[in-house]
């Protein structure tokens, strides 16, 4: 069986990563025996201050052929992000329907939380962020620009549609894990859309009897997983506070350089897209100091999507297998490994 | 001098903790030599089930009188968040044009903060938290409801008089401490508004030189709230966002029950209120196991307001003496003392 796969570098430490992820992910087809056709994209900043666009005008239909999509970061200084962001990673997002960002997060061996004194065991959730709309809206603008009484409008848009799915996949996914879900939200401050949010969330939870639910205020649930991360598993949250927690998830469990992401689309009638959470870091870029694990790990979330699920797991042991023994590790961990000698080690453990 | 200070205990532990403060105040202002007038309002979710609202319709007329307001917190259920909140404390803000919610944190004395091997000169930081606008708008609402094609809409409005105004403040404190300062925005995914606060921001960063200034997206400011605080000083946001790291780096430092807040009207104007950070918690109401510490400071914060620096400075001590000698701490923190025997204490250790 052979798997196409688009790979999209990006800019900054995303190329970096992305070569290393390819080289593990190649050694685990070849042991499990299926294969990896990867086609490569240039798409980055670097292309639009070339040519003045993120991708070309077909690019999402040219995605669209494939299987799977590995990206790894894009931004670049002098490019605004909004530009790059809005002009690749959102419309992918939004194109293929990818409703679901998945984005869990443990504590990995050899790995040291800021948190004092909790296991792996209470540090092991899974956010899952709304990724279509929500407050990443293009709606909005600004009036008497250059005026005093100059303003900024920003539009959230949250349809029943878009809420209802993404809550239904957390409390599928609560009832593979914990059978626990905690749902996001501000519905005291924010009093449109976010009661709007907690009324489909009991609806869909009414469904699911045997799954514990809960809704919790974002400013709460932040500190709660910095006093109290063993009582999290599966968090749902829109586009804005499923990125906010997904971070603060990853730094509590040990750091950015680890935490992996999947922009799924769970019908499977698009191709879905996997990418560290991490960003293009241009200040450490090409200097072999990249952590490759968040990219590597995004690799067996893609190979899982694939269908490829013992594969999978051995990417996941094998992270697992070269950090626990520490010699590789990359500086961010407190080793002096290079990106590429930590990609080469998981390869080389993949059993 | 007597200074008029409108009391509003609200639901909950707002009840228990408020009578704690009161009763240190006075305390300080007998030892200081100036008096303290109190007038107790009974606003609150309580009121509004017995009358229809939170307060009287000339409700924000009558609190214009005072020097300042301590309110303790709203919020019961069966009544909805969005009610109590926007029946109340959010028109108060408005009203007396409390645009700046400023919240100091630092580790105390005796309080272990959940982060590994932090020290009290790591963890103090101070959000300025914009308090008037931004995502807590009133305008918005819902289409098609009922039917599948449901959506909701939320605006957030955000002015250039009043990002300008919040972010000046955070440069004047930010010369009064550390001279750094950080702005979280998230310029990337909404991108009407945060890159218009992010050019204000830069606009009156160019006033001042000798600041250092650098403007961070939230979702990595999170992170580095737990991964490096000590990086941290001054944080500027807007309403949700402040709302958001103000409780995480509470927690950060060692839990709700110890921050203090002000919802400060910087001109003089209108009356400020102070409040502590946490909620009304009705489910440990009345049983006497409340931290009164953050109110306890909030009032500490009015009375500095109130230009009585050296009884401020009394109060902030007290409250360090008596967490240090941990005798008397409520079970949050790992004590058995009562609300009002952490309170009585902290009176009886005023110098
Ligand atoms: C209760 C709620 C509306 C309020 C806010 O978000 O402003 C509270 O969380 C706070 O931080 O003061
Ligand atoms: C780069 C940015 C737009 C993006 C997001 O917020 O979606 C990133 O932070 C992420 O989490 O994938």
């Amino acid at each position: 069986k052979i798997h196409r796969i688009a790979s999209i570098p990006g800019d900054g430490i995303g190329v970096d990563v992305t070569a290393e992820a390819r080289k593990v992910l190649d050694r685990a087809a070849e042991r499990h025996g299926f294969g990896l056709e990867w086609t490569e994209f240039d798409w980055s900043c670097e292309r639009y201050t070339r040519t003045g666009s993120m991708m070309p005008p077909d690019g999402i239909e040219r995605l669209s052929a494939f299987d799977g999509i590995l990206l790894g970061a894009v931004g670049f200084p002098g490019v605004p992000d909004h530009v790059s962001l809005w002009g690749l990673l959102i419309p992918v997002r939004r194109a293929f329907a990818q409703y679901v960002n998945l984005r869990p997060v443990r504590l990995l061996p050899g790995v040291e939380s800021p948190l004092a004194g909790r296991t792996a065991e209470e540090l092991e959730m899974v956010i899952v962020r709304e990724n279509s709309e929500g407050e990443y809206s293009a709606i909005g603008g600004r009036h008497n620009a250059g005026q005093p009484g100059e303003f900024a409008i920003q539009e959230s848009v949250f349809t029943r549609v878009g809420v209802e799915r993404v809550v239904r996949f957390a409390f599928e996914l609560a009832g593979e894990r914990s059978g626990r879900v905690c749902s996001a939200t501000k519905s005291n401050g924010l009093i449109h859309s976010m009661p709007f949010w907690d009324e489909i969330f009991a609806e869909v939870a009414a469904g699911y009897p045997d799954i514990y639910s809960e809704q919790c205020h974002v400013d709460a649930l932040a500190a709660r997983m910095v006093q109290h991360p063993e009582r999290l598993d599966v968090v749902v949250g829109s586009n804005l506070f499923g990125d906010v927690l997904s971070d603060l998830a990853a730094a509590v469990t040990g750091g950015l350089g680890l935490a992996p992401s999947g922009n799924v689309n769970p019908p499977g009638d698009h191709p879905s897209m996997f990418e560290a959470v991490h960003g293009s870091a241009p200040d450490i870029a090409g200097k072999g100091i990249a952590n490759p694990v968040a990219q590597v790990l995004a690799g067996a979330m893609m190979l899982e999507h694939l269908g490829e699920a013992e594969a999978a797991r051995a990417v996941d042991r094998a992270v697992s297998d070269v950090l626990a023994e520490r010699s590789a590790v990359t500086p961010d961990l407190g080793g002096s490994g290079t990106t590429a000698a930590l990609g080469s080690a998981i390869a080389a453990a993949l059993r």
